[in-house]
Parts: C-alpha cells; structure tokens; sequence
C-alpha cells in the first residue's frame, strides 16, 4: 500500500459537496454586497515583507508565511542574519494590510469614497486545531474615505442583509466605540499608557467572567473598590441606560451609537460597552457579530482612520466589517439546490457516441447531468446520487437512453 | 509626496470594473461545466516541497516559489545546504501536481469516474513581461478514471460550451494524439531516445515556420532528404487525409480522432499532426483552443495516464482541459450588465439617516445603488457613473430622495 499522501500540516482540501456550498454561499454574499454599492477589487495573495511587517496586522505579523528570494542559493542564505534578507516576499495574512497598500497604489482610479469587497484566502501559521486552518477565506468589505456615520450604516446594513440573504437566523450585532472603553478605563483611574493591557483583559469577559476580569484588572493596578459591582452592570448594560446616562458613559459617542440604532430598525443591535475587538487600531465605532449557536463571533470590525493611509503618509478614514466566511458556512444547512440533476448510468461497452448524444439528450431540460458507470448494487448507487443532489435517472444501452425517472 | 507604491513585481491589482468581468466569467465557467457533471474541488494553494518537484511539472518547477519553514532562524539556515532543509512548502505553480495529489487524499470519497473543476490562482517566477503575470488564474477540468473516449468528448464538448456561454466567437480546436508523433518520428529515423528533443522542435513550428524546424531537426540527425515537403504537407494536414492514409500516420490513432469529431459535429475540430503540447506527461490524445485573435494558444490539454496515480503507486487514467483564463477575459467585450443600477448623488450636510432611507427606497427595484457625493461638475460625474454601469440617478437632500432620473 502507498503511504498516505496529505495536504500539508494545517490546511485542507475542499470535497465537491463542500466546495459546492461555499461557492453559493459565496455568491449571495457577492451578490448582496455589489446591490449595496461595493464593488469587488483583488490584490495579489503576495506583499512585499516589509508591508506584511509594518506593525499594522497586530499579533498576525508573527503568524506570516515568508517566501524565498527567487534565484538565491546557500552563499546568500548562509551569509543572511534575518528573514528579509532571504525572502522579500509574504503570503497575505489578513485584507487590511493590503487593501491600505491597493489603495496607497491605485487611489487616483477609485472613487472619493471607495466601497472595496473583498473574498479570498489568507494564510496564517496558527498552531493546528480543530476547526482552525492555516489557509481560509476573509471575506471584507470596507468603506474608505468617508468620515460621517453613514459608512458604519452602509456596513453594518450590507452585512446584516448577507447574513439575511445567506438563511442565517438569529444573528445579532454588538457595538461599542473605542472612545466609551477610553473613558471607562480612566474613569477607573487606569493610565493611558496602561490602557491596552486592561482592554486585552476586558476583552476576556466571555472566557473567565466578571470575577476573572475584576482579579486581572487589579493584578495591574486598577483599584478593585467596587470593580465587580461597576462590571457586572456594564456587561449587563443595554441602550435604557440612555435615559439615565452613568459617570463613565461617553455620552457623545454613546448618542453616535444610538442614531446608528435609530437609523438601522431592521437590524438587532445591541450595545455592548465590554465589546474591545482585538486590533490596535481602531480608532471608534467597533462591532461584532454574534450568533446563539457559536460563543466566538462570527465577524466582526470597526472604524480605524489612522491605517488605510499609512502608505500614502496621510490620515484616509475607514471603516471595515470582516464576515467570518469560514464559521459562517459551518452554520447553513447543507446545500440543496433543487434544481433539476440527471444521471446516466450505463455499462461500460456502450460506444462513447451514445453516451454523448444521451448527455445531450437529457441537457436539453437545463441543469447538471453525469454519466456514471452502472454499479451491480443500484440502490446504493441510486441513494448515493440523491444524496449528492441528483434529481432522477435514466439507463443508457447501446440502443440509447431509456425513460427518465425520479430520484427519491 | 510619499513615494510609489506597488504591488509585488510581476503582479497586479484588480480595479472593480476589471474584477467585475473576471467574476462574471468565472459564473458562466463555473454553470457551465456544473451542468456538463463537473464537479468544482479546491486543493490549498501551497503545496509540500517534495511534491511540487517530483518531476510532474516539467520547466514550471524551476519557477516555484518556496515557503521559509515556520520557527527556523539564521542559526538553521546558515547549516543548510539545499532548499527544502529551509522551506518545506511551496505555491503551486499549476493545479494538476495539486489534482494528482488530490486525488490520492481523497480517492475514496471520490465517484469511481471522477469530473473535477479547479478554478485558482497559481504563482510562477515567470521574468516579467506584458500580459505575463507571477500569479495568474488557471481553469482546470480533468476526468479521473476513465479509459475511453468519452472521456475526450466530455472534456471538448464541456470546453466549447464554456467558450460559446462567453460569446467568444471563432474559436477552433486542434487534435492530435501523441501515438501519431511517435510513429511520424519514427517514420523518420529518429531513434526513441532523441523524441522528446525533435518534438520540442516541431513545436515551435509557429514561431520559426516549416524551414526552422526542418533545419533545427537537421542538427539532431534527423535525415533532411524530403523532409521540408513531407512537414510542408504535415502542415496543412486535415481530415481529408484519412481517405488516402500516408506512410506516417498512425492509423488506428488517427481513427479514434475522427470518432471524436463525428460525435462533435457542433465543434470546430481540426486535425493537426504538428501539435506538440509541452508537458512530457501525454500519453495520447493532446488538444489546443485556437483563435484567429491569438496566436499563442486559449488553452490546451490531453490524456496523461501515467500521472494522476503517481502519488497513489498505481496508473490511473485521466484527461484534463485548461482553458487559458486570462488570455480568454481579455478577448471578452467590457462587461455591459444592463441590469438596474442607480447612482444618489447629496452633499456632506445630508443627515445618515436620509441618506440610507433613501438608498433602501432605491433598492426596492432591485439592483445596485451607490451613494456619491455631488461634485461641482455634474455633466463629468454622471459620464463617469454610466460609464461604470450605473443606468439612472437621483439626487439626495435633506428633504429624501428627489425623483429618478435615467443616465444617458
């Protein structure tokens, strides 16, 4: 026996019925996203490794995939001290980064304010397990160039109609604005400059709890009085607390969430002023979506002016809304098409010419048609083809193909 | 000014209106071969190291970018001597490696008969040059398993659906069977041994004409006498020779390619003994898309039974058709949609909220609408509006949205 043969460490292949559902799932996506204003751009899956390195894809620059220089041999990488000296090239860990480097290059061909989609693969070195993979697809889009908060209602209306589109029920997005998390944390007299520890801490509230969060917070100096009390409130917090707003509130930016809610009715947005999203660089509203049957998120972004213009030397605002494709499509039923499938069983002397012209013959009506060698077990044959979506059958003999019949 | 900005060297960005076409192609393709009983798989991009250069990819292996193992530093690289000591992956640089090895993974939860699509990047190291790209998409169909001609006449009959549902017009295949270049080598004195050097030759039958060739063969020692007549008249070879068969051709090969044009009265099949295809793995029948636009080829392919089963210990037989994706999008008229698309142009003091009500009252008719803010010259921005497609436009206050209005 051969010895096993695998997709390298990590990563997977895609079987057809899999592949199948991803590629419609896919295409509403696309569709609802260009009815919404986004057009579609691609960038190559490469970036040069100074840009995958420039410190704006936060704990993923660790996880980058470099490339060997073309054309070098041992002399040069014996000689080399460090990765750039050997390979100047990355696979793109994430969208972001490139779409900052697309639209430092090609902004005088793109619109004022330029609605970007983009789906592809990224690749990430993540430590493998279940459900994680190091090549899967991000599906973004980003609106780039508008500083009001019709941007955020574009996205977050593009994003909640997807997941409509895609028979994703009982969806819900939790929002919040780096500014509340700012004030929070100084009303709690935490310094700026030990803000990011306690949002990194904040950001756990799902994983250990209240207490969890409250011990951490103290362990970096964050006086405890009362922490547990003010925290349990705040995860509990929901837009009544408009009506009556509390000390820590930012009010301006909570009013800003509110019209958002006000302007989106058909959308379940829920306030969430724990919500912290990981990245450095968002620099106001944040959400992410989340689902009953999943405790991570299945997507998520927010407004980040600081980055889209990093490559260009001057400040462009931005807001992104990242779908995570690959939970998402976990969550939707197995596809069933409907659409009208034919097999054609036959044996193996029948003349290629028959074969074709029966093809044809059953073409006629539209849909899929596969030609299959007839199995001695038919009804395993037969539930095997439904299984796999085919809608009826027929036999081809020498003579030419026989009546066609439903597939139970 | 920041300096320029670009993509990796010998890659490229897709702007929206470019990308738009590319999709849409790819749909057509996609429904196509679907409804021929293709079913679309997808192998990750990066393949292990081994694999990649196990001798299935011919020069293309010279051109593939390798991948620095994860977690090594300088202290590993400077001991090591080859490649794969410091990168054990690698892109793949076609997606028949990746479909060999594929099909070994998978082989059980594979139909017995198997019709598979791969639609996906590859990368090569090609030396930049126009309309030559180091990532560029391949659009594979194979048929694993199965010995006979329906086989080839799935694939063609397949490949020319896909070119007519394009609108590309005028497209002709070329067919010949590497049986029938062995027998005309051999009718020619050309030891086995020196084969693969005389059909690199006649390949390059276009680029250096009949006399080139004929002279190139000279120096391998193939005997001249005759020989610029008898590949003059090789050259301008078709069907008609079957009624008066010459010395060189191999007869029963020739007969499979002509049950192959009668049962594909509606493709445009031409007999060509010169066709070559490079690979080295064909084992019979080989093919090539030709257009009176191109005189590179739209694509190619043939039988290589050897080679599927390579990675499983065991012949396995297949077919495969690559259709050259990028040549073909560029042959393709700019995409016209003719579907509704409505541009609302406002100023920046239009509250969100009646600028999004007025985008959901747009969209009620189905299509797509883009927000834009008003320029100072309107007659410019609505040129440039239909010429992205969009049919119709409105203008948006604080009042709502004013009537629609079409866009020449």
């Amino acid at each position: 026996m051969a010895s096993p043969v695998n997709p390298p460490r990590g990563m997977r292949d895609l079987l057809p019925a899999e592949k199948a559902k991803r590629e419609d799932a896919l295409s509403v996506i696309r569709t609802v996203y260009r009815g919404h204003g986004f057009d579609e751009i691609e960038a190559p899956a490469l970036e040069d490794y100074d840009r995958l390195h420039a410190g704006l894809g936060g704990d993923n620059e660790k996880l980058s995939f470099s490339v060997l220089k073309r054309g070098i041999g041992p002399e040069q990488w014996q000689a080399a001290d460090d990765v750039p000296a050997i390979a100047d090239l990355g696979l793109r860990y994430d969208l972001t980064v490139p779409l900052a480097r697309f639209y430092a290059t090609n902004q005088a061909a793109l619109p004022p304010v330029f609605r970007a989609v983009q789906i592809g693969p990224v690749w990430r070195a993540e430590r493998p397990q279940k459900g994680r993979y190091r090549q899967f697809v991000q599906c973004d889009i980003d609106i780039v160039g508008e500083p009001g908060p019709i941007a955020e209602l574009e996205l977050i209306g593009a994003t909640a109609a997807a997941l409509d589109a895609l028979g994703l029920e009982g969806a819900s997005i939790r929002i919040n604005d780096r500014r509340i998390l700012t004030r929070l944390l100084s009303t709690w007299g935490v310094a700026a400059d030990a803000g990011s520890a306690a949002l990194i801490t904040i950001d756990k509230l799902d994983k250990i709890g209240v207490d969890g969060v409250v011990a951490e917070l103290a362990q970096q100096g964050v006086p405890v009085d009362g922490l547990a009390e003010a925290f349990g409130g705040l995860a509990a917090a929901d837009w009544g607390l408009a009506v009556d707003p509390p000390a820590w509130l930012d009010v301006e930016a909570y009013t800003d969430l509110l019209a958002l809610k006000d302007a989106l009715p058909e959308v379940e947005l829920v306030f969430d002023p724990t919500l912290v999203r990981g990245m450095g660089y968002y620099t106001g509203t944040i959400f992410e979506i989340a689902h009953p049957s999943s405790t991570s998120s299945l997507g998520g972004g927010g407004r980040y002016d600081g980055m889209i213009g990093r490559f260009l030397g001057r400040e462009v605002p931005a807001v992104g809304f990242s779908i995570g494709f690959e939970r998402i499509v976990d969550l939707l039923p197995d596809r069933v098409s409907g659409a009208t499938a034919t097999a054609l069983l036959h044996d193996g002397d029948v003349p290629a010419g028959v074969l074709l012209a029966a093809k044809r013959q059953a073409q006629e009506d539209g849909g899929r048609v596969r030609l299959e060698r007839a199995r001695k077990n038919r009804r395993a044959q037969l539930d095997a083809l439904a299984a796999d979506g085919f809608t009826r059958f027929g036999v081809v003999t020498a003579e030419g193909l026989g009546d066609l019949r439903p597939l139970a």
